[in-house]
């Protein structure tokens, strides 16, 4: 798992020297630009080598048919998978007829650099060509953050020593391979050749290609225009055909010269009966013309205004490593990236940066994603709160076809529709419900938006309120169930009172309640009545929390710590993931975790425990949870950190943050991990910075721990900014603007006045007891050897 | 759901007047005749119509792809399905150039009749061409008890009235399409001409065809020849082709000449690699001379003589209804057509009558077909558990890939391998493994035959106790736990310590210690000590038995009575069977019972509960007990019996006995239900005869209900028959022959000595209470509407 690329250290960029032919295609992951509308991968930008050429447009994708070996009722008959859209980003480069190939000739320099206040990708290189022809290329790549179709590149080509004729050959090529993640031939015969070409056309340096999908039946359109530059003469022309544009520039270039080409390409796309072809088409070709029109210096100046704004409010500063201080920014800046212009959209599980899990959008954007958002751009987070929202109707349909009330959301999906085809992994796992429940109600919460509440978390949160009471039944002595459900827990499934989900499903009956009262007319227009409403309360209170008596330990579902332990020490290194070697069935029935599942209720429902129940229940589940999902060190930062194991939580923070920059699941190759890239911002911030939502606020206990000897972070808070220095002994409270802000620091309320900075000390740290022991093998590696894994 | 097809009453067989085509295919189930290595279903025989013209060898399958959406650890590549081996049951007539069809003409009488001494299906016709010449036809197809591997008919013509010529074509026809249960194109192409023909040949009245089956690579021979007798000279002669082979034999026929052809086919195949073409074609061939060598009134006869011998200890005599004893010496014959000649291979679920389930066996083979055999033909059982013990490796293999100890069997399977793609309701279902063990050890019991108990039963007992003791726990209190296993019921899986699988895991491990201490060296020979045998003991000891003080009732799994109770007053009688019109996940988690479970325990295990437990968990699991499944009410026709409700119990009895007859599941097209069949006499010997098998010998409490008047049944003890007659006040035993026998009547020993009659009485019966009542729309129908849907 060790990495063979090393990233060079910036606090502000990441890059990497060299170009190995077997590494790209992480590189393309890491480096990938978007705006959560468009996403380009980090390829080259003459398309060979080449890992995997993705361009994705969020939303766009393809059905395939989902073959089972049994059917069974309420099964998907179609999944979706995420298609690569024509390719706009390719500029093949020919230097006196000879085609530039990193992998040919002699490259003197090659250096791609991601660019966190930039906003662009920037290449630059130096290369000799087996005939000794010399050049010096320059190329930035950008999606843009302003003209939200829009992906551009500035390419420049500059002789060095002796004259050259340069052919930059512009391309937009349609029906490229795509990687497909599935085996079965049906499907992946549906996924080839995903487009169908209804029309095109060229003009001068423009081409635009319009197709539509097979099967999802969405229509397509893609342009490209190109101001070019050269300080000789050049030659431009344009060829256009059914799945092919291209802009050719050929410039005779003395030593010394450049030619540069800016390019654009707007992508636009709607289900087919709601655009004609010819409409998308002018909605891409404007879209082109609008950012060209400033030339190049207006895109980039875009992007860096609103990166500054985001930076602003949302910057970590990281005291102490400055690899922990890239990989942070590297993911603020990536989650930014992937939701930046969603525009009633979601955020997949890899943003737009790869075809992995099929593009599909999961529980994680609400439970790690968007509550970031929400904390530092919350614009983008209402974006894809408001998807969820407008994928309402479905998942009302989804919960009538399997005989519940209310709504039942889809594990995953890109269009709104289930798309899982093993259900005690998926439609069991009602939790997905509560997760998204509770992302609204804290977006309201924090933001304080009213008609977002009214408008989009009420809705959703009655809807989810109403299948709790239909998927649970209140026993004989009052104790309210929900039988036969799995929770976030991949290792354990189809269990009863899975305390995550039980926990998660009373907040979510508790904010439904609250909201509905809170909006009492908006309520009654979704048909909820006084009676509706008490009988959430009531439920809310009576919900089963099974607890081991004889343990003194939070059960993560009911009879859990009865069964037997996994065979730790009899499972070999190389067995992990354990999914991948050991049937279903048997790790459903044994005690071992897949990823935090009782310890993420720790931390999302963190009022409903007590520290010293917090405490207990952190060091049963360290003994048992292995870490096969990415989405598991966070959530046990955050508690290590709160019950006073700050090295250890240092330790699960470092795994967070070299997870994709070590491509520790091996896997980075499909994108990056937008849950986990959260989870570095959520270890440092609610781990260290302490930082928890209660009902009366923004409640903080910082504490640092080696290497970190100082932490800045901020957060939004109805409007206004609110930032945190802290340091060993105290924090500093800041808020920029607006009215007195209460929060609470290690329990004592703080009165916080614009401008106005509050210095609180930090109480003595609690004795913990000895460090936390995990299955053999499956300690994390110590914070030094995690970070020297990323860059030295 | 009721029936069309109404069998006329005889007590020896079953037969039908007229021909309805859409009708064919229940009445191919019905009147197939099969060996237990050839199986024909009962079409025409000219072909056509035709429902589903099944030719089956048991053993033959092909493999197919097995499709998933999502892939995961331990899940079988491959399925297999039963196919149509080449087809010579084939006789097509044309009159005077016209082809007999019973759609076309003047069909003046038609009937076809089973008959159980015979062991012949005979069909007589009368038939007007529509150029009016006139016809009457006799056919009696048999597949051979004497000759394994033979099936034949005998055909006459009988020209009526006028002279005609007559036409008899004989065939021998392969790759004759197949009826799929599979939707996913890739498998239905595989299945698609799954023989590749290697080599044919014709010579006289003979034909041959020699193929492969393409991916599981079997080679078939299927061999024909004919005597000929007609009253006139007449021409014969014999064509074949790759796929086609064809003896046509013509005469002339004067007004009231007859032509007759016999026709005896052979059926040889084996694993490609283990006999050459050549030798499976030789062997087809002598299989088909040496049955033709008598003719036919040999073959009739050693069919009489191997029934004869069947029905002298197997008869069960039912007075009071005609109905009901026709229907349980239907049972009877098609259990024993199942697995006369059996020769090491199972009994599939539907025997060789269809290819429901895809011709694959479970373990309601061991549960319900094979006691009954071990009783009434122990030679026949005897080799369906032999096949069990040739698949011990492929068993011991399946358990080393899923991590466990000992043999892990499949849930459903051909040849031994794991073909199933669900493993919620297959690998989870660990119980298949102790259901197989409680049959070998029932029949080393019953039998007394040592060199099986030794080579066959220790095997299976001792590898089946080793997986117990590596799927279960025992926990800090000293309880062995099974966790996340599946029992019978197909609506509850994945639970904890189903009660079903646990005690009969605790049954297995000790028939396991007493085999090994039996049997000490050859128990050494299998690596076991006394170490090991001593743990099977203590565990068994330790078995946990949920039981739920509150309700005082058993529960079918830790937790169930505390879940939610379906919701059966909501449900409508069209959303029957319910796993066609809710999930799983709802089924799974809440109290609704597709087939007995419990209930089952309480026949399978029936010395683990006293009378007053029986009593009160089957009125509890009444109450939730839908029935979706053909194997439940035979287990609740026993309990109902034994707890004293008679009434009840004969009305399941009736369920049972017209389940097939009835067609109430809707597939007996696909072939009969044979552990439903089973069930029939289960219901009769073990629910009014109340026979029950202990430690110390058999145990009888027989006790009749109306329309029961009287009640006679035999089984085989160590070699000897037993016979009952039961009457309302009192029973007769009578032993046939052999030293004392000791049984018990309602709990008091009788020493029965051979050729004495011992008269028993009745006990007073019992006060059982109010009838126990099921979901809403699913009270069994009275005995008398069942049986009146039959005949009357």
């Amino acid at each position: 798992m060790s990495s063979s690329l090393s990233f060079d250290l910036d606090p502000w960029s990441i890059g990497l020297s060299g170009v190995d032919p077997d590494e790209l295609e992480r590189r393309e992951s890491v480096f990938a630009v978007s705006n959560g509308h468009v996403g380009w991968r980090g390829t080259l930008d003459e398309g060979e080598p080449c890992g995997i050429p993705g361009t994705y447009l969020n939303g766009v994708f393809e059905r395939h048919p989902m073959p089972y070996a049994e059917e069974g009722y309420g099964y998907p008959d179609s999944g979706q998978s995420v298609v690569n859209v024509p390719d706009g980003k390719l500029i093949r480069l020919l230097v006196d007829d000879e085609p530039f190939d990193v992998r040919r000739g002699d490259l003197h320099r090659h250096e791609q650099r991601l660019d966190f206040r930039a906003g662009t990708l920037h290449r630059e290189l130096d290369w000799t060509s087996p005939a000794g022809r010399r050049v010096r290329v320059t190329s930035t790549r950008l999606v843009s953050f302003e003209h939200r179709s829009v992906g551009a590149v500035r390419y420049r080509v500059e002789a060095v020593d002796a004259e050259v004729t340069v052919t930059i050959q512009s391309e937009l090529v349609a029906n490229i391979d795509h990687l497909g993640v599935h085996h079965d031939p049906r499907v992946k015969e549906t996924l080839e050749d995903p487009f169908v070409p209804l029309a095109h056309a060229g003009l001068g340096t423009s081409a635009t290609l319009v197709h539509r999908t097979r099967h999802s039946d969405l229509g397509l359109a893609v342009s490209m225009d190109h101001l070019v530059e050269a300080a000789p003469e050049c030659d431009v022309r344009t060829d256009v055909s059914e799945d092919l544009g291209r802009t050719t520039v050929t410039a005779r270039l003395a030593a010394g010269e450049a030619v540069e080409v800016v390019k654009a390409v707007g992508h636009e796309w709607s289900a087919s009966d709601s655009a004609s072809p010819s409409a998308l088409r002018d909605r891409a070709e404007a879209a082109v013309a609008e950012a060209l029109r400033g030339g190049w210096s207006e895109l980039a100046d875009g992007q860096r205004r609103r990166l500054d704004e985001f930076w602003a409010c949302a910057d970590v500063e990281v005291e102490g490593d400055p690899r922990l201080q890239q990989a942070v920014r590297f993911a603020l800046f990536h989650v930014f990236q992937a939701a930046a212009r969603l525009e009633v959209r979601s955020v997949p599980g890899k943003g737009l940066t790869g075809a992995g899990y099929e593009g599909h959008t999961f529980w994680d954007s609400e439970g790690f994603v968007l509550p970031l958002l929400t904390y530092t751009a919350p614009d983008a987070a209402r974006q894809a709160l408001l998807w969820r929202r407008s994928t309402l109707d479905l998942a009302r349909e989804r919960a009538a076809h399997l005989g519940l009330s209310g709504a039942a959301y889809p594990w995953r999906t890109v269009d709104g529709q289930e798309s899982s085809g093993y259900w005690p992994a998926s439609t069991a796992a009602f939790h997905v419900n509560a997760d998204i429940a509770a992302a609204v109600a804290l977006h309201a919460a924090v933001t304080g938006d009213q008609r977002f509440e009214e408008e989009c978390a009420l809705p959703v949160l009655v809807e989810t309120a109403r299948l709790w009471m239909s998927l649970g039944h209140t026993d004989d002595h009052g104790t309210f169930h929900l039988d036969g459900v799995t929770g976030p827990d991949e290792y354990t499934a189809v269990v009863d009172d899975n305390t995550f989900t039980n926990l998660m499903a009373q907040r979510n009956l508790r904010a439904a309640a609250d909201a509905a009262r809170r909006h009492a007319e908006a309520a009654r227009g979704l048909g909820v009545t006084v009676e509706e409403i008490g009988g959430w309360e009531v439920t809310a209170d009576v919900v089963a929390v099974p607890f081991s008596e004889e343990l003194g330990v939070h059960e993560q579902s009911a009879g859990f710590t009865r069964r037997e332990r996994w065979d730790f020490e009899g499972t070999e290194p190389e067995q992990y993931p354990l999914q991948e070697h050991f049937p279903y069935f048997d790790l459903y029935r044994k005690q071992v975790v897949k990823q935090a599942d009782l310890v993420l209720a720790l931390v999302f429902a963190h009022d409903a425990f007590t520290f010293e129940e917090k405490a207990r229940a952190f060091r049963y589940y360290e003994e048992l949870t292995v870490r096969d999902s990415s989405l598991s060190a966070a959530a046990q930062a955050v508690i290590a950190a709160e019950v006073g194991h700050l090295d250890l939580a240092v330790d699960y923070l470092a795994e967070v943050a070299t997870l994709d920059l070590d491509d520790l699941r091996e896997d980075t190759a499909e994108g990056l991990h937008m849950a986990s890239l959260a989870g570095i911002w959520m270890a440092l911030v609610a781990g260290f910075g302490g930082m928890r939502h209660g009902a009366d606020g923004l409640w903080f206990a910082p504490r640092l721990a080696a290497p970190m000897t100082g932490l800045r972070f901020g957060v939004k808070v109805g409007g206004r900014t609110l930032r945190l220095e802290v340091r060993p002994d105290a924090t500093t409270y800041r808020l920029a603007e607006g009215p007195t802000l209460r929060v609470h620091h290690f329990g004592e309320p703080l009165d916080l006045e614009a401008g106005v900075e509050v210095v609180a000390p930090t109480p003595a740290p609690v004795d913990a007891g000895p460090r936390p022991t995990q299955p053999r093998g499956r300690t994390p590696r110590t914070v030094e050897v995690a970070l020297a894994s990323i860059s030295d």
